[in-house]
């Protein structure tokens, strides 16, 4: 037991890109699962490091500046309301591009795919995001699939906010063992039983899906910004 | 519509409990479903305000010192893997008290119902908290389920980590209506869909279950304990 425990505590290093505006779930959700898994070095990595706000005003701090980090085995990128000031950022974009090119898993949470799109690493990949931006990967030379997480080669894309979660447990395994993830799943208690099932476009009704729009649109108007990208 | 949206955005303060020790995703399911609440104002509260380490190394910074805040429409108190400092701090569990007094709704997540029972608060009541910890409910003088949340008068309780999401939901239906709660698990795209199915104690064989006791008692290893309350 204690040989078997030893070898699945090889150090991994997984690296969380956060910034302002980011939506705190898609981060939170992977980090509860893969920060538990034996042997993870989880770091919060920012564009110019200290503190950021999200889309919701929640304020993280201690993140480290993206300058100090030049590899990763595994490197997240959650999405958030307005991700346009990343997709016109070339130095974000570049250290992107440089973190991909050292990791095992590139992955990304709802409009984090956005950012992975801009970096060039969508090309002629299969790939998801939130519903509500999911065409837009064309743009990137991404074929979008609506699945709660798709994986391609080395890139994981989930789709909208919570699926981090689910994308995170599987990406234990890969990382640790399956029986690791059910353990860490059992951990946190996953057993979802949520008291409505609207949680996709294919199950919401038109008024459902208007209702979620307006939401999703209503950060901006505390100058957070959901602005779906064009 | 215009009209009809107004009616529902009458304001609502929700205070979150956070301190140092408090499991991140126990706090951000709820925050990331209530805060999209039309009319939700969201405060993060911490006992001497400031910045907080969660018990997987994450840092909230910007919290309101509890003294700042008399009263709350909702209080929501999350778990952490090591709850013991807070039940044995009289100053805060008359804070508890003291908001509890002016709630409409008060919630726990995970082992943040034990705060909730020290506080004096589950007498005689319905509750349920993370499974590793469910009969210590008992000494608090509640009665323990094993459901994914338990509703008993004004008193919320939700089981382990994850199942903050799903109980934020069904508030979310309460504080503004049943379609708002539905466009927030589209907004948030809600659709679970684990890779495994080993979320509850029932679901998991002897060998998941002491890999997730194991895994659970890791942040200990780093100082930041988990220790189940006796």
């Amino acid at each position: 037991m204690q040989g078997s425990r030893k070898r699945l505590e090889v150090p991994v290093d997984i690296v969380f890109l956060f910034y302002d505006g980011m939506t705190a779930l898609d981060a939170i959700g992977p980090w509860e699962v893969l920060s538990r898994v034996p042997g993870a070095n989880v770091q919060a990595a920012s564009p110019h490091g200290g503190a950021v706000t999200t889309d919701t005003g929640l304020a993280f701090g201690g993140c480290v500046p993206i300058a100090d980090i030049a590899r990763a085995d595994v490197l997240l990128v959650p999405g958030g309301s307005d991700v346009r000031p990343l997709l016109e950022d070339p130095r974000l974009l570049d250290w992107v591009r440089g973190i991909d090119a050292t990791t095992t898993w590139t992955a990304s949470v709802c409009t984090g795919a956005l950012v992975l799109g801009a970096a060039g690493l969508l090309k002629a990949r299969r790939a998801t995001t939130h519903w509500a931006v999911l065409e837009s990967l064309r743009k990137y030379g991404a074929t979008p699939l609506t699945r709660r997480f798709v994986e391609d080669g080395k890139l994981l894309t989930a789709s909208g906010v919570s699926a981090g979660i689910d994308m995170a447990l599987a990406l234990a395994a890969k990382l640790a063992d399956p029986l690791t993830a059910q353990g860490l799943q059992l951990a946190i208690e996953y057993d979802p039983d949520p008291p409505f099932d609207a949680g996709a476009p294919a199950k919401a009704t038109v008024e459902i899906l208007v209702r979620a729009r307006a939401l999703l649109a209503e950060p901006a108007k505390k100058g957070r910004g959901y602005r779906t990208p064009a």
